[in-house]
């Protein structure tokens, strides 16, 4: 994924829920502009309490990284095509980049995008567009993506179980 | 949809994406607890331009709130149990109110909740829980459902294309 506009000075939860929801349904890497070391290192540390490999790397030049991203580019707009109509054509791809900005994305991105999506063509969030794309382009992602965590959580209808990783069930 | 522990004296982002997620996604009405005059207004303007019913409704007393529901209460948690194991059995329901909070929730509502639903045992956002647990209770969202707004979007494979509500295709 790559994350344009990014305000470090503002509020960085939003882009923080981004990486959040990118890394738990499956993403590999966020990409995000400008960089922004605290966050990095913030979802870092959220990587090695729970497991995986997803990173958060800063890039001061997207427009070198587009042009050299070798997939497949989706760019997640409400002025796209709906996501539905193109996962099947997206899905078989190895590699894909999903990009979301804001209300201000230039617009060559629009250009360099294979894929212009919508997640319905009503404004909302990029980051239920993020969730939303994943789930279809991804599907389930496997718990054992999430390997090499010092804690996980056992699914309860009551209350909250955390445990120790490796602890048995 | 019931989202609790807003604090609108910080950036109210986190809260205006879930409002715009939930309606986007299908959703009728966002209680929000503390109210927050400035975002009910801001997400009644975006319902004035881009159709439907959806509104914002400040809430003092979320206890009463959910004592007096007369529906089915899921309650968004990353502890909870995996929401494609309950949806089946949520989906018959006429009624459902979504609860999402932060890391604080009281556990009364865990107690409340008919289901505590996990969108994945990771954490990740509110906003990606919404948006993935109305995905799979509401399912597609009709354009109808939009109406009586003043513009509305063509989907667009470059580009952004936006016209008066009314005008023909």
């Amino acid at each position: 994924m790559l994350r344009l506009g990014h305000r470090a000075g503002r509020d960085p939860r939003l882009t923080t829920h981004a990486a959040l929801a990118a890394r738990a349904l499956g993403a590999d890497r966020m990409y995000l502009h400008p960089p922004d070391p605290d966050l990095a290192e913030r979802i870092r540390s959220v990587t090695r309490r729970w497991g995986g490999t997803f990173e958060v790397v800063g890039t001061d030049d997207w427009r070198t990284l587009l042009r050299q991203f070798d997939g497949t580019v989706v760019h997640l707009t409400m002025y796209g095509v709906p996501l539905d109509r193109v996962a099947p054509r997206i899905r078989p791809s190895a590699r894909v980049l999903l990009v979301i900005g804001g209300a201000k994305v230039p617009f060559e991105i629009y250009e360099r995008a294979d894929y212009n999506v919508a997640v319905g063509a009503q404004p909302h969030s990029e980051v239920a567009a993020v969730a939303l794309a994943l789930d279809r382009l991804v599907g389930p992602v496997p718990a054992g993506r999430f390997s090499g965590g010092s804690v996980r959580i056992r699914p309860s209808a009551r209350g909250k179980r955390v445990v120790e990783a490796g602890t048995p069930r």
